[in-house]
């Protein structure tokens, strides 16, 4: 069974990353990008039955910086 | 307009920070994890207008290294 964690900056965060992809892309022909904001996606093989608070339990320990980050969690 | 670009490693190719997280998880208690794989997501805010292949576009110049990963575009 499948699990996937989306891991994002919380609004406001500063996103170097993200700034540094949008100078590329305007460097690269594509000078309408407002902006860019980059996160992780964590798909986790977990064992059926595996419900969603278990899976939030493991974002909060260890997959996302709830400081900085939100986290989202889909069960497939 | 939002659009974005999840990209993920090509099936095979192998994911030292997916194993390292599944390492780390088991330590933590949650053994029943069998396999972990990173990937990341790009959100762009890009001019209202801009089409599906623009943006792939932009995934395959930058955003995804299309040798060892997959990308999927989707408009919002």
């Amino acid at each position: 069974m499948k699990a996937r964690v989306t891991v994002s900056l919380k609004p406001g965060v500063l996103d170097p990353q993200g700034r540094a992809i949008q100078h590329a892309l305007e460097g690269l022909g594509f000078p309408d990008v407002a902006e860019v904001r980059v996160g992780k996606v964590i798909e986790l093989d977990v064992a059926d039955g595996t419900t969603e608070d278990q899976v939030a339990d493991m974002a909060r320990k260890l997959l996302a910086n709830t400081v900085i980050e939100n986290f989202k969690v889909e069960l497939a």
